[in-house]
């Protein structure tokens, strides 16, 4: 009857950061996750595979890397692969399962080179993640005209009252650098 | 060097929608858009291929159906697949770009057999889609213990604010009877 399209999405990294995915890695605590999400961050500006921001999603308690995302708009022609979106599909894709939180796996945590927009921060909630790391505070995002939509305050006390810890301002002005240099290189502002 | 396990997302939809996506249709006005959606709502939930979420995107000015979608979450094991996701991912995907506000398409619109989460309103207004109509207010899905993660007012007059027009109470109380139909089947709250 039917011929289903049977759409599908690519979730391809670049072949840069393909690269780090597939190198077992552990980081040792938030710093060391930081810096490592800061660094995709930079790696997707400098070599023109995306918009400034990155993510990945590391086991909480050993800090072994599960999945990573980069900002995949335009690569990947979808309003929707933000990092952190990127980064959830990954791992779920990764896990084969539609949650990352179950008795039968570690906890997971997802770090973010910048705060995330108000449809990442409702995709982190269902994600299964149990805690969020955040550098750079939306207003540098803002700052160069990149729309954050609805969040305040109140979206971040959701998470918490969902059971998500929050931590925020982790090496802010790292991050709020490789934004800064998006906007000094002429990066496209897809969603301003 | 690397062995990119290029993840992808599945799209598919369950072969009884993708009979319906694959037929031309145009519907008149709001109402036949919107009992359209509902009506996928009701088979997603009475073949048992997921929650009690339609959506469909159509091409405002003739209402030409672009693209449609039904909660997924469980179905392609993805939390992110609520069924307004569903349809832009494809949307996007048949347009082959990120966006669909461009001066060489129509104006496209967004259906939801229920008021967004927090993820589909961002999402959403990322999307391009210029026009959202919702039948079922939020608190029909959390009366049968579903999250919507934090929405609230400011969040629809931030889509306004942003251009999109806002239709809400659609038909409510048609699309308030699959919801609660899915509840006394027993479907399973994914993300309470």
């Amino acid at each position: 009857m039917s011929t289903d399209r049977a759409y599908s999405l690519s979730l391809a990294l670049p072949d840069w950061a393909a690269a780090l995915e597939d190198t077992p890695r552990r980081c040792a605590g938030d710093l060391d996750r930081m810096r490592f999400v800061i660094d995709l961050a930079r790696r997707n500006v400098e070599t023109g595979s995306g918009g400034p921001f990155g993510a990945a999603i590391f086991s909480r308690p050993d800090g072994r890397l599960l999945a990573l995302g980069v900002n995949s708009v335009l690569r990947l022609k979808s309003s929707l692969l933000h990092a952190e979106m990127h980064a959830i599909l990954r791992a779920q894709a990764r896990l084969g399962r539609h949650g990352l939180r179950a008795p039968d796996v570690p906890e997971y945590e997802l770090f973010a080179s910048c705060e995330p927009c108000a449809m990442c921060l409702g995709g982190i909630l269902w994600s299964g993640v149990r805690r969020l790391v955040c550098a750079a505070p939306s207003a540098s995002a803002r700052a160069i005209g990149f729309d954050e939509g609805p969040v305040d305050a109140a979206s971040y006390d959701y998470l918490v009252g969902a059971g998500i810890e929050v931590v925020r301002s982790v090496l802010a002005e790292e991050a709020t650098a490789v934004i800064q240099r998006y906007a000094a290189l002429g990066g496209t502002i897809y969603n301003g």
